[in-house]
């Protein structure tokens, strides 16, 4: 059935004891956790804005429970559509071949009830809460660049023929309630008085003002709208958050991609990028904030390299992406790389201008982070949200402000005092 | 039924006979014609490549019979399926209400037979025929620009919110064959040997080698594969060479929209150009080169101050637009100039790289074009190609050769010697 049927009779949401009934209706995921169903552990983990999740413990093994309600978790005047789950079991159809184990198998998806049920991640912690504690996960960063980058590389034109791709990218069109959160939440109201927006007042006031103000902001909002919504390069995460990434000691692990659809490149890096950097903003001890600055230049350095890696292995092996055709390169490495460099430093310019627009829609928007909840003095709290905010100003009304990723984090570094 | 289907079986070739018993079926066709069927007069008037066209005369009216073949009309070996009508039909629905008699009126479409019914355009003739000839159609140019600045406004995200206008371009994604060949034969074949290229040999042999080798092309070109393919501002008419437009005395039509497929806009203006361009060239009284001249810099003013006044009256009027959204600008014309300088500079620099990829191909590609036959002498003619070929190449090679159409045009004019 299409996703964008009107709610099926069947639906309904379920509870513990609907969802222990669920499970044991379905043979696989009754045998995976084994024993009797009245002997499995379900514990609501719910924390984030949207749907209903829960782990489910077995004698052998657990499971992760999520179904979409038809309306806003946190919000129940917000009515939503429920097919929120269909778009992130497709994308982790799309995707898990591409990056494996860095994100989580699909164990099944019901298109009545609207429930997708995965792997469960039960020694994972979520990481932007892992950083919140002072947590180090040394190889996260580089891991989400990975993902990241055969994600996006394996669903671009860079990779396959254009029919083999665009119309897997146009699925992904049809999640319009999310991308209308993205580019209302995103990309439009930190930008204009809007009732939805909020700051620490009277604190903020005065950036929040200038930031709706200032003629090089919106100028350069304007074009990234624009490119968000224009610029198809790959299938994108849509929501790439430090509270969408799950680590334990040796295993990182992206969730939560139900915001999935085609994009530009950028917007998935600068997401990450801008929760880092609100994370820095955050962090008062300098061993956070070297952490910070370290796991923002590892991101990139894992997404860059890899990208290019397995670009070039594409045209090693005659791949036949019709974007930068393999054949035009064919014996010119030289070529290669500047082609290489020109799509990048595009893929820059993007990722620091959605950091940008992340840290301010996290700071005067509708859904804020949690991350200075730290701070327990409000005027500190302020202060650094301020400089956040400074920071991300100066960022799109300049563009040549910094050009590259690792300027970025020096920057960032220098202006958390 | 889908457009992808395998060849209904109903499918066949219809012939004069047909022609004539198919119109006799189709009530409003046969009452427009008037008077028996057995007096229409019916006679072949296709000239392109890939359908077969006929122009029904009945004693009251006119109308125009295209018929998609299952393979290339001049090439019978060269396999094609039939959808081409089908994506013609297609864009003619979508773009009749927004450029109203730029283009022809769509009277009927059949999904078995794969015919197209349009007015037929009698008084008419093929713009760039008529140029060949030496005539001059004063405003052609300014209809054409009227036309690209109207459907390609109207179907991007300056004009509706996403919700509106995803959907409808992501139905021409599935217009693969004729995608294929822009991607083949535009984009990649000519920087590349390929058995399809042919241009006069040995005298073009040195700068169509040029082409193919030089690093600078080639890393534009990578670009503009790119940009073609992911860019989707909106929905082009995907083949607009001079042998797409027909005129008469007081009225310039657009007709052979099969190509439509989403895209950057600077892809329609830079294939007008390019075949403006290549008039250029072939003209040798500086009569002629005047008015080739002159046409570039109207169709280039007509569709920017056209393009720039819809967005300007769409944000008067708080168009819901998403990119560069209306809100962001109301009460600032100053940032809305600004916001449309920096759009019109992407679409200007898309349109001299398309302009001298469509110049190139059409000399050493695969499809050429008749413009040169004007030119009895072959040493007189390789000349000009050269010129041409000469021109493209360093538009390719230097971005910032010349940054205006208007620049464009003299740097062409000059290089005419
Ligand atoms: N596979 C899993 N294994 C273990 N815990 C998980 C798993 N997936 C999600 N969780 C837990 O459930 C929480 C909510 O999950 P998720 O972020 O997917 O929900 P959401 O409603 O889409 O949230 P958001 O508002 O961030 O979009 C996570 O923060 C995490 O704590
Ligand atoms: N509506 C019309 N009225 C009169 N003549 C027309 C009309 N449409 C097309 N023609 C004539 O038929 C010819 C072929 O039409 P058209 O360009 O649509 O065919 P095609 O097979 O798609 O050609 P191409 O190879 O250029 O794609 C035109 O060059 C023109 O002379
Ligand atoms: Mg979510
Ligand atoms: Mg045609």
């Amino acid at each position: 059935m299409s996703p964008h049927s009107p709610a099926p009779a069947a639906y309904h949401t379920l509870d513990t004891d609907g969802i222990r009934a669920f499970l044991a209706g379905v043979p696989a995921l009754a045998a995976r956790l084994g024993g009797p169903a009245a002997h499995w552990r379900i514990r609501e983990v719910s924390d984030g804005n949207l749907n209903n999740v829960f782990l489910i413990d077995g004698p052998q093994c657990g499971v992760c429970f999520k179904q979409s309600l038809p309306h806003v978790r946190v919000d129940p005047a917000w009515k939503m559509p429920l097919d929120r789950t269909f778009y992130e079991a497709a994308y982790l159809r799309e995707i898990r071949p591409c990056v494996g184990a860095l994100t989580t198998d699909i164990l099944h998806f019901d298109p009545d009830l609207y429930v997708l049920v995965v792997e469960s991640l039960d020694r994972h912690v979520v990481l932007r809460r892992g950083l919140m504690a002072g947590g180090d996960w040394p190889d996260a960063a580089r891991a989400v660049g990975e993902f990241v980058a055969h994600g996006t590389f394996r669903t671009s034109l860079l990779a396959a023929p254009f029919e083999e791709i665009t119309h897997r990218l146009d699925v992904f069109s049809g999640n319009r309630t999310l991308t209308r959160i993205t580019v209302d939440l995103i990309l439009t109201d930190p930008y204009r008085d809007h009732p939805r927006n909020h700051w620490i007042s009277p604190e903020l006031d005065s950036i929040a003002a200038e930031i709706r103000t200032d003629p090089r902001v919106r100028r350069r909002v304007g074009a990234m709208q624009a490119r968000f919504l224009t610029c198809r390069q790959a299938l994108l995460h849509g929501d790439l958050h430090t509270g969408s990434i799950m680590v334990s000691d040796d295993d990182t692990r992206v969730i939560d991609g139900e915001f999935a659809c085609p994009g530009p490149i950028g917007f998935d890096c600068g997401l990450f990028i801008g929760n880092l950097l609100l994370h820095l903003f955050a962090c008062r001890d300098s061993g956070g904030q070297d952490r910070a600055v370290r796991n923002i230049v590892q991101f990139w350095t894992s997404f860059h390299d890899t990208f290019l890696e397995l670009w070039r292995t594409s045209a090693r092996q005659d791949g036949n992406g019709d974007a930068y055709a393999t054949t035009l390169f064919r014996n010119d490495p030289s070529g290669l790389r500047q082609a290489q460099a020109d799509f990048m430093q595009d893929v820059t310019t993007d990722t620091i201008a959605f950091a940008a627009m992340e840290v301010i829609r996290r700071l005067v928007g509708y859904a804020h982070v949690p991350d200075f909840d730290t701070i327990p003095d409000l005027a500190a709290r302020a202060g650094r949200q301020g400089a956040a905010l400074a920071l991300a100003r100066d960022l799109l009304a300049d563009p040549g402000l910094v050009t590259s990723i690792a300027d970025l984090a020096s920057l960032a570094r220098d202006r958390t005092g």
